[in-house]
């Protein structure tokens, strides 16, 4: 029943959630309309300047309409995200602390991008380490080290979901593990990485919803401002 | 198959874990007889002397057995959980810093204080609020700046597990969500609890396996460190 | 197989059942060619002259071949319903009995009109409280006093369907949770809401099936007569 | 993990939930001790001496400690239910108003009766109908002008669980329907007989959880007394 | 993988299962193009001449091209069953002896005609009762004494599927539950049906696969015969 | 919930369900004491003294109760079954027309004498077949031609419960797949046996739930009498 | 998510498998462009001249891409598999060792083409038996030898999936069962076909994952090489 | 029903597997009595002499039972493995050939050790590599090059069952995966190690049932003999 209109003054969007809590609400775009998506991105940004606004798996079409309004949107087109920064900078990440954003194969690439430009909407420095899966275990040893020393990662895997334990037997920090719904068969739309993950004999492994990279990045953000 | 005798000879104790990444290896009891417990937690104490020693799911007569050989075991008896804390101070946690560990009933205290009793092995201030669920909402809302004003939470719940939600709509921080088994009819086991916290509209909620204390505790020391 | 041809004349409407139960018998509208939905609602409506007749999950194209034969239909086109009023005025419904019908979200508002619409043709007072959420519990708590005066609340959520549960610790009234099948991964197409509403702590808390708007109506009109 | 000690300080009963929502708080024996259920059951006494106490999953050792305190403790065996009566007579059933409990098989019988002592406690009337399934349909026909005049009706049932549906096309009310754990094979613990509830093509069916007699007969109680 | 081309001499039709077992092989013709379809058709013909040749879930399109070829070709539009009768009579179905096809709602018809036109294919007589269920239970009672006297009994229902239950308390005979994938929601494409019918506490139902009108039409078919 | 004690005035036997419809109401034994065995079990005699009396599931000891009061009471020990023939003798099975009753394994064969002994109680004439599974095909290869004349053959089977589609391809008359609880691992209590059942290619193969030796032997019975 | 843009840059093909494992890395097709798959063929062909290069899940646009750049390539249209043949010639299978790769119906035919054209490209000879399943089991009987005598059977079935538990008690050698997602109703896309396997009677069948003939062919290579 | 008696005439134990298929007929022993297991084993000896006797998930009891009658009984009390060796000596296994038996935790060991010890009672060579688990990656990655040379390897693993996909990317051969019932939560018994490995993106996995070690050895020994 989703393909029914929806007014946009039924909506309450929560405003003050960035002052409040240190985190946007996030315009999930499918199923809206581009006119209730700037209908909705508008009343954030009057409702707190200093908040971004982030749209989720938003397409060209509704980038090319939300950049007309907001002339500083930026895009990331892989992982499917609008960022409208905020109209105060936000400058509370210091220089060295980081975040690692790693994904398993190639098709993890567009969740991962989700959280990683979501952690960067919100100051976070990001490294990217893409295509490192358990089938090459050389691939994740070689990146042992910025592992070590990140403020926490987010492991994005499909299939079988076997990174996010991996890297959680390397790290000083907590992974978060992110199930994909790439793979096929027994793979169940991502409940087998799910499962998987959920566990994991590492015991500093937590999981969030299948393909929900947004999630994964507010987490890390948090994380990285204690 | 899980009665079969289990030689300690075969087990590789990750006695560097705490060195290499800030939190010891947990010794899972169930399963292991008091011989093999006790082999095990001596060779990971002398594999590290500054490695707190972790033993979950533990009983009475476990903690007498530990007891007579480190007498500086303490035994959350609620929580199941020995300590056999490190023989060098750990120091490292600033006096104003605190996590929540809440719960939604009574029966999610036992899955709560595992994870509260881990988290000050490592060392960590902890503030605990039982019994507040979401059928009765003013119990939770009376500990709002609490809550807002914590390092992270870890929130137990059974049931319906509709608690982290609320917190994660409450809280300036992550939001560990612990499903426990408590329950009955389609509950099953913690499943139905799981997948509400999985699917959470709070995009600071992760979550661990169900009635994973040990894991919750570990993650939220690991944040509160950052 | 549902694609194959119909034919009207197999179909066995009851249009006795509003006056043998005080409640029509709707008629559903996918996989029914117009031609078919006008039969029976030519049947059902010459049967009984004092039930409404009720038509779900019906569009616009539908709604204008409705039109044209009963003049008096009226379309509520969020939920998708097409109500033929009763040829006699239907008055039982005293002027301050009132349901609630309340969703968590904007995406949960076409079932939501469902149940509401439903309710309306049968002559119930419908007070909506739309997008409340609990990941910002503060405004469902501006609505407690009207939750606490309903004859019933009707509420719908999908994602993890906690909402129920906090309107089921403020009302003085039987709760009936619809989950929706809004939400992604873990979801499962409304299972993670369903399971989370069947668990509910709160004792009031009863459920239909999943998008189920109509049945939910049913039953607010059903236990307002009473 | 439910078997380690409570201590019942830990408890915040919500002594105040029967003037605010006309139900008291259920205390579930099951995992507790007898002196905590004790405790618990004073405290909700003296919260509210108008609201009745009721201890669900009881059994006989539990009513003999509870009986030596409260004088004036009943206990139905087969349901498991102890009710300690409000000490402020409750007088708001009217003569006529009656609820419907109904089995399919005799093995439904002590949810049933689960329900029906929860709805006596609280002063509604209850009329028993056992063992009427639709394998033998001629026994549930028999009960049709019963049904029809029912506040509302209460059905349990395992197995397939098919007797809601067709007690729902008799009703004139709602049909709360109680799947039961009873069954074997695909039955699968009452999810079967769930589904099947769910699923009821009678819109005036709504559900609790497996086994909730007492849930039932919370609902069935606020509607009686609309 | 179901797109890719197949060759039909990789094909091994069983031509000599109407002889060896008193039944056809059925060819399914979803996934096959018209050409292998008449291939398999012509070679099954031309292995046994009193076979008749079955096609399920054929369409407009097939039924042409079919009759081009078969000039005394049947056509089921409903069912979507194409029947190329024997070439010799077939003479066994005594003129008294009868199987009832029943249906719960009007779309479970497809399935129930691909049942009766598989029954009528191989000489049985039908009678049909459709749009009975049990929200609705004087429809079926009506039909007591036609149910009493058949061979056997197939009941379509979807949604909770209650139906063959009932029919199993008032039979004589067998009754063949065939769940089909009607219904929404918790129905989850038939499983409920499906788990209903297993479940019943009717001991002479047995059950086929969802929508599996063609295995229905088979069995009823042996029955009668024996 | 199914310990609590169950009065036998609350059973209603439909004792003349043999007359009705061709079959007895089992009794089926778990839950229920003795006493009430014995009793339900007279009210049985006693309405129809034509109808065997079937006890399902019972044991030694509800044998040696049960045997003191009907001297004639028969007990399979293997199928757990206990029949009390009719005192009119029944004599409609010829001579010639017998069923199969087949097992995979071992373990399959207390549900196969439950379904063996319940068709002998209703006069039919059995044939036994058991450990023949398709791990080695040569054993029911060579019991083609009993296969082929049987009326109809009942095939239990675990682990991956291939056996009914293998003799659903010898056979020319329905054949009743029993998916039995023996298995471990992914067979699920039975469930794996089922599914594999259901899916069947053999299209005369019907299933009866897991375990369900009763349900096979009646319809079997009411087959064989067709 | 999957639709994405995906930068072939961010891809580490595994060029070194070959030679360390003695299997390509496959490129999977879905979802990704034919300038990524062609560039990912060219970096692995560089990567090592020995290996072969196999894409699977191919199609004609795909291929004649491919063979633009490779005038080598071989394309498996059934199987969806196209092979860029080693510049070295492989030419380690001895002339009389082979596998069988079988099929219960003709449309597990593209699945077993993908296992077949894998096992052929690592340069493995194969014997094909199609359309062989258990409802006509003299098919399977007649390739008993074949199979004695064979280093391994890849064996693909839908449906039901009973055909590797035949083939696995008549083999000398492993068999690898690949279910298909081939079959409707409760056959959940491949899911009871791999429940049936897993849960096999015989011991030497082991599984991959649905649809996965790729995987079976690599291993049935692994194990011909032993 | 598993605890009915078993007549041991009613088994067929197949003699001839051993010659027939270079594998023998296990003896499960969970619910056979003493006097049938030894019965079973004296006619698998009889039948061939050459063959082993394997008897598995047998205790103390059954071993000294069996030791009795047949002296050369060996008796692998982790695994839970009893073999009687062949009469005439097996001598296949040549010296440098060998497999490997990995497990993740130690709880996994006996699951291993019926591996193993299956393995050896058919002459091959075993290369135990226990607590190897991929929460400290180093210790698997000290192992390469025996994993490298094996034949193939047999992994053990329970919780989230990654160890497979890591040992498949090393090795050279085939790798059987174990799923194993260890674990607690969201592990289900040992299905999210099972989906894990179905699912691995190493291609030379395949799977056996959960806790199957018997098989795994069977599916190990025929490799090596290749």
């Amino acid at each position: 029943m989703a393909k029914r209109p929806l007014h946009t003054d039924f909506a309450c969007p929560d405003g003050k959630r960035f002052s409040r809590q240190g985190m946007p609400e996030g315009i999930y775009c499918p199923g809206k309309t581009i006119l209730e998506i700037i209908s909705i991105a508008r009343r954030l940004r009057s409702a707190d300047e200093k908040a971004p606004v982030i749209l989720t798996r938003a397409d060209d079409k509704i980038y090319r309409a939300v950049k007309k309004i907001f002339k500083k949107a930026i895009y990331n087109k892989t992982g499917g995200l609008i960022t409208i920064p905020s109209l105060v900078p936000t400058a509370f990440s210091s220089s060295e602390k980081y975040i690692c954003v790693i994904t398993a194969g190639t098709t993890d690439i567009s969740v991962a991008e989700e959280a990683a430009a979501t952690a960067e909407a919100l100051g976070v420095r990001v490294r990217r380490f893409y295509d490192v899966g358990v089938a090459g275990i050389h691939r994740i040893m070689e990146r042992r080290t910025d592992i070590e020393n990140a403020v926490c990662s987010v492991v994005c895997a499909g299939m079988e979901g076997a990174l996010p334990s991996v890297v959680g037997g390397l790290a000083r920090s907590p992974v978060i593990g992110v199930p994909t719904s790439v793979g096929y068969g027994a793979n169940f739309g991502g409940v087998s990485a799910l499962l998987t993950m959920l566990s994991s004999c590492a015991p500093n492994v937590c999981v969030v919803n299948i393909d929900d990279g947004f999630g994964a990045g507010i987490i890390a953000s948090l994380i990285s401002r204690k």
